[in-house]
């Protein structure tokens, strides 16, 4: 088999075998397949596309480059979360307690990377104590008992999707549904996942600009995760406007809280609401997405899943306290409120310059050496669709620096108001199969 | 300028621009730009094309990317005329001094390369002392005093398609027509062509196998040439049986001779008037290609050309004595005839097979390290379209090893002989603009 040929084979729009998909993965990662061999794949792939069956087995193949977690010493079926990613995506704060008090495992392997704020570990170690630090066995046996553990990433896991992402990301052939997709499910299956809910976001903070792709993606990554053999189910949702009211590791903590009480903000309380009737689904404790919804409300409501977030936040070092005293959490020197300059309705809030915005602050990492500071970011007071009057605040700043005049120029650059009232929508497609 | 946008640009359509195109190949050239970039810009560039401007961009970047050769001592118009090769092409041998006699000056780079037979340096290197390492200004006075001379490839010409052409060798994108086309013109441009004669084969024997990818091939590169000032003219003409009836170095430069005097095969004497014809013209020697013709027709009549040839030899060690005596030419040891099977029709004669055949003699290189036998080779004794009877020959050996199973069983195996005639052609098409 030469790697030339099968290149020449998908250039030609010809299917590709399992074993030339095998063959490139493998060599690629040994590295007797070289960067220009693989980028010149990649771009025929770009053009040609991958039918069902190369989707699956590239996926495949990308899982068997490395090693993968077992996680079959945990009960249940492990459903895991992906996110395409945006702009104060608070959800997997909310949603590990929240359906792990419904008996569904949570084993959810997190990392830190790079973006507008910290990663999942990073909001929570704004609270005093919680470590990630935890041995495997540790982390089995907590979620057996408890159903929910988070455990830093660790382990050579797809280190062909490493690489090939990498090389993807200089040779012009990111946007790629097939490539984008077996990444995706390429990491969430070596992680151990059993089932799979995966929320696409579409919009201006999003990879997927329109919704069209956005369901594209969604569809290529429910047909691979279940011709893989994991059950996965997907949503669109929106990201053109950050999703909940916070911006920012410690605000996000709160919204959590708040959230987990059943008093957090509307959209992302639907959201989680939506993606935890996926999960709960999936993991066989419901029949119906409508029984799950309802199981999950009831558990907000009696205090079940709050209760679950102290137990979880305790068996791993924090302070669960915070839950009831959310002052304990790192506070920003300066509050800052930023006043409407018109009267009418806020008609776009422009979600990754907004981003951008909290980032300055210090609530994200531009590089991977960049420290966060987990008090400080931003809290919207209106959001799409809302009534304002002209010196109503449209956004608070949580800043340990006094001058934010670069941070307030770039919110008012962001949030357009217009004299005609406008309904933003949340969800916009549900993916079941 | 960032290497991916540019791959990025070219990928979703865009048209490139004259900076992008030199930003590009000026960095693959000194290294900054890495394989893996250019191998998904080719890629990208096999699926969007290039317009003219582009490909005329493109051809220039090339050029311009090493040494050229200055020609501009010598007098005249310098046409240069490029075959994209065959089986049994003795065309070069005929042409430079046929037009030379008219004073149409031929200043000839040539190499000697891997084929089926050698280059043209490998072929006039069969007549005794014949020698091609002359100094430049030894090359330039010759051709200023006599019309014609080949000196040796030499310098660092066109260093980026050298090494893009090995890359797309191994990226499955040798077959763009922008990038042969781009790759053949910038090497005839930056060895000094004013003007250029393509001769574009198609069929078994051929790079295109098809008269519509070959034509398409060379009007890309007429264009090109026109657009960058260099009047340029193409022919399509058939390698799907081989050019003549010699195959092997010392064999073709006997029928080059008798070519000169107006005794060679058909097709061979044909495509050298047609090819002839364009490079007259070009050169501004006749102004239609009828006058050309005839102007040509008469120098092998009245034994000018074949005169021109002698004094080119000798001009350059050779002894040009053979011209008269041809039995000075290197000889093969055993000569053996090639019966026919049957009677009928010659219907098919696969020109790189037979190609091959004579390679197996050692007539051709496989590896640069090779050493070519001179004397060896093939001689067709019938071409197709031409009636045979059951044990006439069809093709004599020319070997040095009495062993010559394996070739006659290629022979065999690809000539085939049919009781219904048919009429070959050689000219498909001819280009002037």
């Amino acid at each position: 088999m030469r790697m030339v040929d099968i290149i020449a084979r998908k250039r030609d729009g010809k299917e590709l075998t399992t074993e030339e998909i095998k063959f490139f993965i493998e060599g690629y990662t040994k590295g007797t397949i070289p960067d220009y061999q693989a980028s010149a794949l990649a771009m025929a792939i770009y053009f040609q596309d991958m039918n069902d069956r190369e989707r699956a087995d590239l996926t495949m193949a990308m899982v068997n480059s490395g090693e993968t977690i077992d996680l079959s010493a945990i009960e249940g079926i492990k459903v895991d979360k992906h996110s395409t990613g945006g702009v104060g995506d608070t959800t997997t704060l909310v949603l590990a307690p929240l359906v792990a008090a419904l008996d569904v495992p949570v084993a959810k392997m997190s990392g830190r990377g790079l973006g507008h704020t910290g990663g999942t570990i990073d909001k929570l170690e704004a609270i005093e104590g919680f470590h990630v630090e935890i041995t495997k066995d540790q982390f089995i046996e907590l979620v057996n008992r408890d159903k929910v553990a988070v455990i830093g990433q660790s382990g050579n896991l797809t280190p062909a999707d490493k690489k090939l992402y990498a090389l993807r990301d200089v040779t012009g052939t990111v946007n790629s549904i097939p490539l984008i997709a077996s990444s995706i499910m390429s990491k969430k299956i070596a992680a151990g996942a059993d089932a799979i809910v995966l929320d696409v976001k579409t919009g201006a903070g999003a990879f997927m600009k329109t919704n069209e792709d956005a369901e594209a993606l969604a569809r290529a990554m429910v047909k691979i995760g279940n011709n893989v053999g994991r059950n996965t189910m997907a949503i669109i949702s929106d990201m053109s406007q950050p999703l909940g009211f916070a911006i920012g590791n410690a605000l996000e903590v709160k919204e959590a809280i708040d959230t987990l009480k059943g008093e957090g903000p509307e959209d992302l309380t639907e959201l989680v609401l939506t993606l935890g009737s996926q999960m709960v689904v999936l993991a066989k404790k419901a029949s119906t997405l409508e029984e799950a919804r309802e199981m999950l409300v009831e558990v907000m409501k009696n205090g079940k899943a709050l209760e679950k977030f102290k137990v979880f936040l305790k068996n791993q070092g924090g302070d669960a306290s915070v839950v009831d005293s959310p002052e304990k959490l790192p506070q920003a020197k300066y509050i800052i409120e930023v006043p409407a300059k018109e009267s009418g309705y806020v008609s776009n809030i422009v979600a990754d310059e907004i981003g951008v915005a909290a980032m300055i602050l210090g609530a994200g990492r531009a590089t991977k050496e960049d420290e966060i500071d987990l008090a400080v970011g931003l809290m919207l007071r209106k959001k799409v669709g809302d009534k304002v009057e002209k010196g109503e605040s449209l956004v608070t700043i949580y800043s340990n620096r006094e001058d934010v005049a670069s941070v307030m120029d770039k919110i008012y650059a962001n949030i357009s108001i217009s004299s005609e009232s406008v309904n933003p929508v949340l969800i916009h497609k549900i993916i079941t199969e």
